[in-house]
């Protein structure tokens, strides 16, 4: 079986190497043309596609899976529709591959170009809704990438007819029909036997929960780009806006508590604390937030909440609990961040532009704010048009990764005949 | 024994992490005045650098190490005053810390701009002449990073002399102590460990032999830039200008026949063949290159070379010796460089523009050079200044890697208050 297995993906890397080799010369347009075929192809395939999502469905109420984690499984027309949306919506997006990212001279005439060029196989292991796996196709084959899926068992059947779509739409448009592939299969030992296929695979993106990372960080020989957690923190400067202050940190905890740029985390002056906290509680209050709060934190918005364990600075509860702490000036705010958050996404309000300049310095994450909510650390927000991730990495890309981050480069040099001496 | 090593490695990392929040916001003077230093204590401590690398040769000797090794390892003032000057080169080069990589807004008014910053720790694990030792140390220090060395045990001794006057350069100059930190341990596990502390460490560059990077790979769990072998090629193409074409094949074989970016293949067009390689292979043969080559390559040079074996046209000979094949066509010689070659460093020779382009384009190599030596692929010949290695790989660098390639980069989002709806 695992032998069988380990062939089956082996073929599936080869095919991929192969296809990868086609992209990579493909044109913008031939790229586009294709991105088209597959949209159309997935509204055509819509009734085949509902069909194995109910197996999917059926399979999974069986097994006894939870009702939310059905319910995220679950397509629908509407959804079918937006997944062959948000194809076509990269057929709008610049062509990355081609660019010329720096050109020069050496004194010996040599010149130099460094141009973008795609990766190469790219390999996404993921536990999130099908419409991951039309979306990373999509993302992969503009940035001129062949790429092997794998996705979550609770979704396979409904996976394959979409990679079905995907592949047919390719052929169509004269594409390698291997340019995007479906592992067709849940066992566990897929994960480890793509890890090792360094030979064929030149990126893996994990994205899932922190096991599946983990697994895959530990086994993978070739590059990996993940995204672990985001402990978010807003801090609020004794020279904030209350106001913009408070619609900041509601904005932050409240408008999508699940997600990884949500704030986990409030730290506030002990100078605005009196001012601002107990509004901005009742603010909170109101949309059902538990507070957790320093004995500081405590004596102002009253021991009717709890009091943060050393825990709570370290954690990302992706749900309506804020932990709260009074801290002493900008330092000691920059400190906890340092030292308990993830360098995720972390804000400062402040009108004063030298302390928001410092907190910007200082600050090691990958996207810091100032007088802005950190729901905004998103592909999309930040114009990328399209993000297959947010990197929690430092190398190659670091926050959200659009068609950029899923290219390398190449330098070319031209000559007249110059040797090395 | 090795629980003690573990808790060693454990502290360096700590420490190493924590100089690298000081260094990442060092100024450049602060770390120009650094190097100055630094190289000024290399100078002051050479006596004693040269008499514990006396004490490294010795034990060498006595563990019977070849000759060749020994030379390698071996330190003479002049040696030592290199590796000062060396140092002192790096002043010269441009800070990338702080540098704005691209500025936008979008329609809600968010102001966003893209900073290099440094990556953080590095550890560097080498087997190579100890000069990588104060190379390394001053190229992470100038981009920013702290790092962790470990070298080869032969050099033990005047690693842990060069690391204590690197030490002492960075406290003269006010930064930590512990910027660079050798490791002062020939155990083997010490590389297992440093590959495990992903907590402390986020990049890895191994140099040395296969079997070094191949251990690396496997166990580290953060980022590792590598370089495998150099298997590259020169293609002469049929519109070639003859002179022109032996010379860059001469060169890129004899001048340095032991390094990576050397020339292990030689691709000829069938056409410019007879009229080519009796010349180029009498340059060759007065150099003492053999040579071995197909049959076509034989029917036209005589018996005399030997049969270019299946192995021969995958093999990094570091010698002289070069394997020899005559082509159909362009597209041949690319498809025989793509399914052979190493993707470093290959070049074609011709005066047919078209021809040149789609070799540039086609060829998925980290440099791809049109009438020039393979012998540039190097961040000195490319106007880095500098380099810490060669990548093979395609993720975050790609070919020489200097100071930019040292860094990474995070997003700084100013606002107004803006939420995301």
């Amino acid at each position: 079986m695992t032998t069988n297995l380990a062939r089956t993906i082996e073929q599936i890397g080869e095919r991929a190497r192969s296809a990868s080799r086609v992209l990579a010369r493909a044109t913008g347009s031939e790229k586009n043309f294709a991105l088209e075929a597959i949209a159309s192809h997935i509204e055509q395939s819509a009734d085949r596609i509902l069909s194995e999502n109910d197996a999917d469905l059926q399979a999974g109420t069986e097994k006894g899976l939870s009702s939310a984690l059905l319910e995220r499984a679950r397509l629908t027309p509407k959804r079918i529709e937006a997944m062959a949306s948000s194809v076509r919506s990269v057929v709008d997006l610049e062509d990355p591959v081609g660019k010329v990212l720096k050109q020069w001279s050496r004194p010996n005439g040599l010149k130099l170009s460094k141009v973008r060029v795609p990766i190469g196989v790219i390999g996404m292991i993921y536990e999130s809704r099908p419409n991951v796996t039309s979306d990373a196709a999509a993302l992969c084959l503009k940035s001129g990438n062949a790429v092997i899926l794998r996705g979550g068992s609770e979704s396979i059947r409904s996976n394959i007819a979409l990679a079905n779509a995907v592949g047919d739409g390719c052929k169509e448009a004269g594409l390698p029909e291997f340019s995007a592939q479906l592992v067709p299969s849940t066992e566990r030992a897929a994960v480890t036997l793509m890890a090792q296929l360094e030979r064929y695979i030149h990126l893996i993106i994990p994205r899932g929960g922190r096991s599946l990372i983990e697994a895959v960080t530990t086994a993978a020989r070739m590059p990996v780009i993940k995204h672990y957690d985001g402990i978010c923190a807003i801090y609020v400067d004794r020279a904030a806006d209350i106001a913009m202050a408070r619609d900041l940190v509601v904005n932050g905890k409240c408008q999508r508590p699940s997600v990884c740029n949500a704030i986990e985390t409030l730290l506030v002056h002990e100078e605005i604390a009196p001012r601002f906290l107990p509004e901005c509680a009742n603010a909170l209050w109101e949309r059902g937030v538990e507070l957790r709060g320093d004995d500081a934190v405590r004596q102002i918005l009253g021991s009717r909440i709890k009091t943060a364990t050393e825990e709570d600075w370290r954690t990302e509860f992706l749900d309506l609990v804020l932990a709260v702490k009074a801290v002493k000036n900008l330092d000691e705010a920059i400190e906890h961040i340092e030292m308990n958050g993830s360098h995720h996404s972390d804000a400062i309000v402040t009108d004063d532009r030298p302390a928001a300049e410092q907190f910007l310095r200082k600050v090691d994450s990958a996207a810091v704010f100032w007088n802005a909510s950190t729901r905004f650390n998103d592909g999309g927000e930040f114009g990328f048009g399209a993000e297959i991730g947010i990197s929690t990495d430092r190398l190659h890309a670091r926050g959200p990764m659009g068609l950029e981050e899923l290219t390398s480069y190449k330098y070319l040099v031209e000559g007249t005949g110059q040797t090395r001496t």
